[in-house]
């Protein structure tokens, strides 16, 4: 835990309205954390439709494994998370504590363990004790209210020096529905997906098997579109659950209604602020990069180089040093293994094209380039100048304070 | 360029001995540096044969496209290396630059620039002053002697704080052969190759397309098997010239050939060693890691994971911090994509195994665990459990310093 603030974290943070259906309560348990809360419930008044997208680690952790098996029934009545331990690798005990955990909170709601969700965050290989749960979930099913957004964020954090939350509302047909999404980051953040856990939640009234698709579409240029520091975790999970408590009629099962058009864009924004700003909270970070790569073969081809540049520690060192150094770019480029062609590439910072036709730009200044540098957000373009395929993502700088947060974020 | 000497240097250096048939010269051309050599060059009083390998970057620098194009024909007279600027991303500039070092070369040995090979590292971006050669290229000729190998380690040292020599005598067949090698990295490393080069020079009778197999062979055990920040270079290149001198009748000229045998595990084992300095002086390195994988499915998936431990900055800062972080290694592993059975791991930190069957080792001792990584050289090594396959490669730590160096290096 690192107590200070990001130099990126938001100047304020959004008030989440209640969302009707869904009620939120958190605890301190005493996993891990001193003086602090690390368990969030999520219970649903009637059933809610969910989907989820998980870690595509080969090692995936016990509640990763847990919520893959209960997705396919796409109803959930409760979701519990916790921060300071992960569950991950931990063997059969790891499989006995979610079993245990879910037994726990079965007895507390009430609802079949079928319909109860999992996701932990924290250290790797230690065993959970799920027991701890026991002496605070009658506490959470009686607290639990609708409107403790904030400290339900703040609930599930870790390395996080800031709670990460977000809100949309938008015309679901004629009817007025909300999202809402927490979520959280800061190390072991590569896409597909990051150490990341994300909540979102909707009073609309939509199915699992089309909130599902929503889901799995937005992810790609959102949590998919971000990097740390290029390691994949265990543990990602970003769960998406509907209440229908919005009222307005049928249930959406047809992922072409035409009523979803402005959900899907609010989804897809908010994912991409909470996406964000897991960035700008990344790990010693105190620049914020976007990465565009323009006119690659393809759109595949265009992210991953925009994935090189972003993983490269060359590069995360040149924007925590301000050094406007465009050869490491090339470098970048170069060992993406895609297509490029060196004497067509062009380099932006910011504003200034620092590289055109595979040289220096004639018009190239080093004071320019560095005042771009300076900033605290920085947009670097690449263009390959070889077709249409682009990419945007998302990075952060490597700095001292990264290598000293994860020296010793254990012991 | 970091005044501080490695904490993981060699305690001496061996001395070269002369090789028959090549002779070397440093000089100062003031390309970047100020009171160092910058130019090393290699004259052979006969034609050697030649074989190389490069970096698999998409952008590859000028000297190394020019090298491609001699290497048909398996040659040389003569090889020009400068540290203090790459000479690419120079655009036309770039292919300018590589033909005037050659030509200028050409005017002072009498060689034809289809003999002369060029390498360069430094600065990417920045055109290359080819024009200074000229200043320096009589002198070179005239000052080429056997025995200057220590000065032409240090002539193409860049952020290199050690120079890096390896010698080997073998039999070939009858005849006492001497194998001599050069190399720099220090940043920008990784394989395919790294911010590297390697001179390899040798007296034996051996024809350039043997040459050519048994670098190739052997630079995937060796080069291939480093990485010190995941960053591949423009411009890697490793050069091997045989010039006969040391006699022994006919030039050979089958793979196969066994009087081989002794020669290739020579070269094998200096290129290994020249490979390891280079980890060992990577840029603000305190430790010195080897990772083995082994019982993977295949030798290259187990290359694979191994790679994707090397390359973890969650690992390497691990490393720096002595904190016998296994969690991260299951991360690691999790994330490479190959087939891994989380239920099968088995982790090893030197000879402490701290994880078996999917979690912690039942014996396992965090002060057994942690004695081991306070030492300056670590063995960590992963069993997947799954088959035969099996992979070594070897990397360093993650430090301020490294972050430090590269936030700066260019300024």
């Amino acid at each position: 835990m690192t107590a200070t603030l990001s130099p990126l974290a938001p100047v304020s943070y959004p008030e989440l309205p209640a969302l009707k259906g869904v009620r939120l309560a958190t605890a301190a348990a005493g996993l891990k954390y001193e003086g602090r809360t690390d368990v969030l419930l999520a219970v649903f008044d009637e059933p809610a439709q969910i989907a989820g997208v998980f870690t595509t680690s080969k090692c995936t952790s016990a509640p990763v494994d847990w919520c893959k098996q209960k997705l396919s029934k796409g109803v959930a009545r409760a979701i519990m998370v916790n921060s300071g331990n992960a569950n991950a690798f931990t063997g059969k005990k790891g499989t006995a504590s979610v079993e245990l955990s879910a037994d726990i909170l079965s007895q507390a709601t009430g609802f079949s363990v079928e319909e109860i969700y999992l996701a932990s965050t924290g250290v790797i290989g230690e065993p959970l004790p799920a027991e701890k749960f026991a002496g605070v979930a009658d506490g959470l099913v009686a607290d639990a209210v609708p409107d403790k957004w904030m400290d339900a964020a703040k609930a599930i954090m870790t390395t996080d020096t800031y709670p990460k939350l977000s809100t949309r509302t938008v015309k679901l047909g004629e009817t007025a529905v909300t999202l809402n999404g927490i979520a959280k980051g800061a190390g072991m953040i590569a896409p597909d997906m990051a150490t990341m856990l994300g909540f979102l939640f909707t009073d609309a009234a939509i199915k699992a098997p089309v909130l599902q698709q929503l889901l799995s579409e937005c992810v790609s240029g959102s949590f998919n579109s971000i990097t740390v520091d290029s390691d994949t975790s265990t543990s990602d999970t970003v769960l998406l659950a509907a209440t229908g408590g919005a009222g307005g009629g049928d249930w959406i099962d047809d992922v072409t209604d035409p009523r979803l058009s402005d959900f899907r864009d609010a989804l897809s924004d908010m994912m991409l602020e909470l996406a964000q700003m897991i960035v700008r909270d990344g790990e010693g970070a105190t620049k914020f990069v976007e990465v565009q790569v323009e006119s690659a073969e393809s759109d595949l081809s265009a992210k991953r180089i925009a994935m090189a540049i972003a993983n490269s520690p060359l590069m995360k060192t040149a924007f925590s040093g301000e050094d406007a150094n465009w050869g490491r770019v090339v470098m970048a480029v170069g060992k993406a293994g895609e297509p490029a062609d060196r004497d067509k590439l062009e380099i932006w910072f910011g504003d200034i094209r620092v590289a055109v036709e595979g040289e220096r730009d004639p018009d190239y200044s080093e004071e320019d380039a560095s005042a771009v540098m300076k900033k605290a957000e920085i947009t670097l373009k690449v263009g390959l100048g070889l077709g249409q395929g682009r990419a945007n993502v998302w990075t952060c700088d490597l700095t001292k304070e990264y290598v000293a947060i994860n020296g010793d974020y254990r012991s």
